[in-house]
């Protein structure tokens, strides 16, 4: 796990055969059920590694912001739905009508559909449903779906859901028959449209709809180690990190990646913010803007100040987010994030 | 707390009124006790509100990393220390010995302090010492003081700590008093050097001491809040939000702020991940990379889709790493983070 290596740390590694094999596994296993594979770029923000789910096979990708969806639009990819409820301001709608290609959103409610007026109707919209996680989306059984069908028009397209609550020991299963029961339900109901589902823990149990958009598989992470997602052979990003201060007597070890390079996503399930890559059990124990605290255990060699490691962080997601570039390990290349910080 | 403004959300607001009188406080609070001031200039990254620390008498501004030191040392910052632990690559050591203007640096082992060979003479270091927070830092009684003290030889500055265990309501005092003891003990073992600690919640109970170096005071947050620093009335910093979901029956409320913008900082102490402003016990109690979930008291009127929010993040100094720029509220005006990202 110790690597020798030029750049400064903290540094975003890519391990390139672990995200091909990801890229490659996902995409065998859509095209395994029939479900088309629509992978969500906000994971890794960067064209490079959207292009290379396109020519495993992934037919479209999924952006979670307008602004995120303009930096793939204008980067050439041609089908972008954004996952995403929106309620468009004046500005946001003429970004949309000046988008670059073809690309579809979100609605889950009839405030937000009738607001699309002004939108060019080549704009499709899909309306999202609550399978579950209680966050966005109407529940299937509710009045506004047909209200909001109704609203939206010609506009219509399909619906979507996002099981979250997949996330999570033992949550797969459920949040996957779950995520087909709304979808079905909802489709039956309104006569028609596309069915996209999809998380990363749920995309093995996914059955009986058309799309799926996992995004987290292309990296794994902590959260997709615990959820039971992934192997630890099938971590594709980790945190390259120094070794600055140790207290030898408590086995204390600080390294130089903290907050702001790890984020601090934590749920309560998962122990830790996040692990020393080859060791899973290895967990941070306290972050701070730029220390990660970690114990180290009495079997395993203290290690020098100044060594550096790879840490596994809990959500890819978020690492994503906060840095401007990627350096693909053993390679002379780097990746920038061209969507990083792309909210709005 | 509804605005009306053409900012795409979600955005961050500072408000200026509330920035000046927080620096104001603390510069006042710092001249009465005869300390001199050092803010910690990771909390916004931006040499504008540096420029007022120092004009309301700041002497001196610190930094966490040698990357966040050179954007501010370039913007012609006069004297700049880095409280961090550094271990030196080549590659550091180089770009130190090119530092635009005065730069002190911290270490906390034999290893670091043997390591600055090679580094320019003038570039002075101070023993960081654990006051009780178990992160980086010598013990004051532990034997590797005197041994780091006799590596640095003429580079040997002073000692400094960080009473991060004064987070948390309640702590603030004997955080406080154990930094005083703390390198009160250090500079006499030592025979002399200056003392340097503070942060944002123990800052008006320091003593003792030379100078401090709180950050976070410049904006305050939900931490400083539940901590007891500040008010609601302190808080300088906001993310502007909209209201893009509901369930009414639940009066379950989404809006478009999430982790990719508040961060997910959240210690155990704390309730939620932030709060909406004007209402400190409206936490917001799920978040996802997109999505803030609250759930509004009977007692408020639920908003309508479309309505602007401000939030109180938890913890401000990981909100600006996430934002390349900031917007003065009510002014036509925005500060860029020039420092965000810089983690080396």
């Amino acid at each position: 796990m110790t690597l020798n290596t030029p750049l400064e740390t903290p540094a975003v590694l890519i391990h390139r055969p672990q995200l091909l094999a990801n890229i490659a596994r996902m995409a065998q296993l859509a095209q395994d059920k029939g479900i088309k594979l629509r992978p969500h770029v906000k994971t890794h923000k960067i064209p490079e590694i959207a292009q290379l789910q396109l020519d495993a096979g992934a037919q479209g990708i999924t952006c979670a912001t307008i602004t995120e969806a303009e930096v793939f639009g204008r980067a050439g990819f041609p089908d972008i739905f954004i996952a995403y409820p929106l309620h468009l301001s004046d500005a946001a709608k003429a970004r949309l009508n000046a988008f670059p290609g073809k690309v579809s959103i979100g609605v889950d409610s009839v405030e937000a559909a009738k607001n699309l007026a002004g939108v060019r109707a080549d704009i499709k919209a899909l309306i999202e449903v609550d399978c579950g996680h209680r966050r966005s989306g109407v529940l299937p059984d509710s009045p506004e779906l047909a209200q909001i069908f109704r609203a939206l028009g010609d506009r219509y397209a399909g619906v979507f859901t996002f099981p979250g609550h997949s996330y999570g020991p033992g949550n797969a299963a459920s949040a996957a028959a779950a995520e087909t029961t709304a979808l079905q339900a909802c489709v039956e109901k309104l006569g028609g449209g596309l069915s996209s589902g999809g998380s990363s823990p749920s995309a093995a149990l996914s059955s009986g709809i058309d799309e799926m958009r996992p995004g987290v598989y292309v990296f794994n992470d902590a959260q997709q180690l615990d959820s039971g997602a992934c192997t630890p052979e099938d971590i594709a990003l980790t945190v390259l990190s120094t070794v600055v201060s140790r207290n030898v007597a408590e086995r204390r070890v600080i390294m130089d990646a903290g907050s702001k390079i790890l984020s601090t996503d934590k749920p309560a399930w998962i122990a830790g913010h996040g692990f020393v890559q080859g060791h899973p059990q290895l967990r941070i124990s306290a972050l701070s803007e730029h220390h990660a605290t970690l114990f180290w255990p009495a079997e395993l060699e203290l290690p020098e100040i100044g060594a550096q490691l790879e840490l596994v962080p809990n959500h890819a997601c978020n690492v994503i987010n906060l840095v401007d570039e990627v350096h693909v390990a053993g390679e002379n290349l780097s990746w920038q994030v061209a969507a990083r910080g792309k909210n709005s």
